[in-house]
């Protein structure tokens, strides 16, 4: 079915947007036992009771760091500042964004970001090599690719509104984890961390991320939804 | 800020319209302790690290049933139909819905409903008298407003493709709980429940909702956002 179809309305008639069928979804699957950030308390998916096993319905529990899979984190992660999950604004999260495609394969450095001309207000996606493989099917990698901390002040400096990254962390393992963090949270840029950006182009794109609206908190999981502008 | 306006490109400039600063949130928050259904699991958001307790970052995990606050249901919930959360279709949630107001304050009746004209493939959310008061502050009430057998039956004959709720449950406490989620999830309508539509009038709109995608799960829990159309 293609938009403007009949039962696929596009993005024109009656002036409404969203029913168009090319919704790309970037958000990693949430599974029992998948992979976290090392020391971070396990995924798990209890199944409480089940209906193959004779009960009248199926109900799960989940139990998990809410920095888990696919999942923004707020700057009361890593900063002083107040500002917990639920107090993000939609607008850091409904509306265009940009895949930038890096081949740096180390880590994203200032260098290269300066070539893709970023602006004030822009929502960044950062496709690295580790979209090349679904990593949220693997052990943990420590060699992941991660936000160089110049390249952090590079996107201070470019007062972006939000930035993605398609791996559990924007800092580096072992490195500059807390202090990409520290500087990219005190700007108060939201960020989204654990994107498939496997089967995405760089471009531009409209983007919904929304994470549940935990209470106060200093993350979340989130779904994060693309498609093309 | 308008729609139009400088800073809020609106939903026609450049064909993008996702930039409007009218998205409502209709999400409750997910808070430690808070209302559940009775014998569910309780909501426990555990602070693991915390910033003002001198640890380098603030960390949280959380712990639930996945049918907690703003939630979906998967047909996988109270049918044998193996379609957990992760298998719904983004125009399940993606698209209008059509937000009707019901005076009843017992039930949702299929003659209140018929006077609505409900069209096949309709997202409908249903405004109750729930809605009167922030129940997901308040202790668990048994005397919600639910669907009766008979409105469930008429929204799988009108063929609606989802609907959505302003408490936790389709169905009525200690009455027809089970029946009418039988009847609506085996006709795979998605459900939505525990909507905060207490500041949404009756009309037409645009809907986003992203439930988390926990793998082969029976719900999960969602962020919802409406705009007017």
């Amino acid at each position: 079915m293609h938009a403007g179809s009949p039962k696929s309305p596009g993005r024109t008639k009656n002036g409404l947007g969203l029913e168009t069928d090319d919704w790309m979804d970037i958000s990693v699957p949430i599974s029992d036992g998948m992979v976290t950030w090392p020391g971070d308390p396990p995924v798990r998916i209890l199944r409480l009771t089940d209906i193959e096993d004779g009960d009248d319905c199926t109900l799960s529990a989940l139990s998990m760091s809410v920095h888990t899979a696919t999942h923004m984190d707020a700057p009361s992660h890593f900063t002083s500042l107040r500002h917990g999950i639920d107090k993000m604004p939609l607008s850091a999260v409904v509306g265009n964004a940009r895949v930038i495609e890096i081949d740096d394969p180390v880590s994203i450095t200032a260098g290269e970001l300066r070539g893709h001309k970023i602006k004030k207000g822009e929502r960044i996606l950062l496709k690295t090599r580790n979209s090349r493989e679904r990593w949220d099917r693997k052990p943990f990698d420590e060699s992941y690719v991660f936000l160089s901390t110049e390249a952090a002040l590079y996107l201070v400096d470019r007062d972006v509104l939000t930035i993605g990254v398609d791996y559990l962390s924007i800092g580096g393992y072992g490195g500059n984890m807390a202090e990409v963090h520290k500087i990219i949270l005190s700007a108060k840029i939201w960020v989204i961390e654990g994107l498939d950006l496997s089967r995405t182009g760089p471009g531009l794109y409209e983007m919904v991320c929304l994470p549940i609206k935990i209470d106060n908190c200093d993350g979340a999981p989130a779904r994060a939804l693309l498609r093309p502008v």
